[in-house]
């Protein structure tokens, strides 16, 4: 813990006060695992929720007071995926985990005696004080509670739009969630506010499926139990194939199991996991032709500004429940309690309390 | 050419006289050469137009007079796959190119004196009288000339829907249609009807582009005139990618240069072409994750009784264009002429008039 200066935005950028952090550590090991330079969401502050403390040169639609959401990928709003109703992968702001400075001048807003500090995927909010792109910045309703809906931005949001946006179950159907970590609980959150009929929980950890009941997950298959891939079990458990199935795990494996494990005729997979460098997706083409569709999603193709804002409303109208995501809770000061509990696979989301 | 019994139709069947039918041979070819049983469109008759001459016990919707397509595959009405809207590969009629009889009491209705002769993909459509299953018979409109949309019982409809029902492109956007045949030149004729900007057609053989003009094909790729991979310069071409891909090869390179080749975010592939038994469909799953889909498609998704009268309204209203396909006529007497423009890989279709 230490006094970071944090200097003033820039044209298009905002400087907010965090309230509240969620902590999303997997990824670092995750990514360090697959020896990729990390590319993909959530390290070093990417969860959270506060408020603008003060605007730069050009930004029109946000001023102090705000309640807001800083996300780790943008939307410029004008650039051809911004344009695109069907991507979110804006080509100014899409995640950058590389990049470590301000898109304006190439440099970092955070210093301690001088010495810039970098920043992390755009967002670095284990901080008291953050300067973020004005594009990477989600204006919400001021009645919603910081405390909660700051988990909507990064993964509960990704696993909720990869079966809302994408995934898009009819009411009545099964489909099938392979990864039962927060971005899988997401995804069965999402299909429980769909009116899935079934929802089939996938994991080599059975110790994530009692949590998963209380996400709607009625069903369990831990493919370990069974001498077949695990998508012959799941055809046979459904009459030929579940409706949707999305895949929240990053193994390869899973992948293909949640394609292969889809109905023919109508059958959607939708990929949100993040793979290893050297995965290849591998299954008989005749899989596709006959009827099958495979997709993958960023970000549950939500675009931060546009769409969050709506994701909120969810919560505030009581169809999307966020509180069961919530597992603990610790200030600022207590910071290592929570990575503590992230190690250890205990529980889902803590949440910092950076005034406490 | 020989004289063959035509028994009358039994309970949900119907008998057909046939007054056009076209050629559509390549199958037996591909099939044979990639060693599989036969399980796919077009052989021994499957594009036809007639009248219905006599109706079997329980067939309501249809009477003598009708005009009709019979077509390779059917649609029950009843099936999980005909009450869903997203599926046309109905459980009872799907094409089955082994079973060679009527479901009705597993025997055929062809004899030469007293000796079955078997059925083909459920139309056998080579005869002047032929009996079908009443979910595999289209009505249209009465008005519609069945020299012309006769050809809309098999490739022209697949290709077609392959585009309209499934790619959906919108309008200017960018479309790449792998393949050159009937099928493609029909999936580019979609592009044209969406109003694609720029269809750009890819075949490894050259004489396939004069003929594609006529299609609405504004540039033409020929993988071998290039050393890095046909997606490459497709990239190169389009800044990134093309908006939708249609694969109508059956080649797998050509499936997976057509699903790498769309642009991320956005980019929807899909797959007509009918694989050989043992090719693998492999891709890095990061093109997936990076918002881009795979659909496969039978029959371009049409359901044959429920949507082919549409089609043919298309046609009639001059929005869709036949006559571009058409280009051989012979009497049923000439039929071996047909095989042998067939063979020699000229002309598109030829339609056979039966009563000539
Ligand atoms: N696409 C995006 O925008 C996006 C955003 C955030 C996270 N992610 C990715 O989503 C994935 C899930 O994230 P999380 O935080 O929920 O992870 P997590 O580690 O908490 O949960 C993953 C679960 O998958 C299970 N699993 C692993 N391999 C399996 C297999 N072969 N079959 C069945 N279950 C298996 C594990 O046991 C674990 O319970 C990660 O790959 C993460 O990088 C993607
Ligand atoms: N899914 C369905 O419902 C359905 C229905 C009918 C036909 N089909 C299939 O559609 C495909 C096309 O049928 P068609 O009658 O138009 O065939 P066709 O043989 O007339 O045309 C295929 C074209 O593809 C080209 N080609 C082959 N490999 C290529 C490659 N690697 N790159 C670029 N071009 C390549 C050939 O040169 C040829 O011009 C076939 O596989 C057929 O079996 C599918
Ligand atoms: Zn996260
Ligand atoms: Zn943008
Ligand atoms: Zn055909
Ligand atoms: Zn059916």
């Amino acid at each position: 813990m230490e006094e970071v200066e944090v200097a003033p935005p820039q044209a298009m950028e905002v400087r907010l006060k965090i309230l509240f952090t969620s902590l999303c550590h997997t990824d670092v090991y995750l990514w360090e695992a697959k020896g990729q330079t990390p590319l993909f969401p959530c390290i070093f502050g990417p969860e959270a929720g506060g408020i603008v403390e003060s605007v730069g040169e050009g930004v029109t639609d946000l001023k102090p007071g705000d309640h807001v959401l800083p996300v780790f990928t943008g939307e410029c709003k004008e650039c051809r995926h911004c344009e695109s109703e069907e991507s979110n992968m804006c080509d100014l702001l899409r995640i950058n985990t590389d990049r470590g400075v301000m898109l304006n001048d190439g440099k970092s807003r955070f210093s301690i005696n001088g010495q810039p500090i970098y920043h992390f995927v755009g967002t670095s909010t284990f901080s008291e004080y953050t300067v973020v792109h004005v594009g990477c910045v989600a204006k919400i309703n001021p009645a919603a509670p910081l405390d909660k809906v700051c988990v909507l931005s990064c993964r509960i949001s990704t696993g909720l739009g990869a079966t809302l946006n994408v995934a898009k179950p009819k009411k009545g159907s099964t489909v099938a969630v392979f990864g039962l970590g927060a971005v899988g609980l997401a995804a069965a959150e999402g299909a429980r506010i769909s009116g899935a009929s079934r929802i089939i929980g996938i994991d080599l950890n059975a110790k994530r499926f009692d949590q998963a009941k209380k996400f709607g997950v009625t069903e369990f298959v831990n493919p370990k139990d069974h001498d077949k891939p695990v998508q012959e079990v799941l055809a046979e458990m459904t009459n030929g194939g579940v409706d949707r199935s999305i895949e929240c795990t990053g193994s390869i494996n899973a992948m293909i199991s949640a394609f292969e494990c889809v109905h023919d005729g109508w059958g959607v997979a939708v990929l949100v996991g993040v793979p290893s460098k050297d995965d290849a997706f591998k299954t008989h083409p005749v899989n596709i032709l006959n009827g099958r569709t495979i997709k993958g999603t960023f970000f549950g193709n939500y675009k931060p500004r546009s769409d969050l804002p709506s994701v909120v409303e969810k919560y505030m109208n009581k169809e999307l429940e966020l509180e069961k995501f919530i597992t603990h809770e610790v200030s600022f000061s207590e910071i290592n309690k929570a990575f503590e509990y992230m190690l250890r696979g205990d529980g889902l989301r803590c949440i910092i309390h950076m005034d406490a």
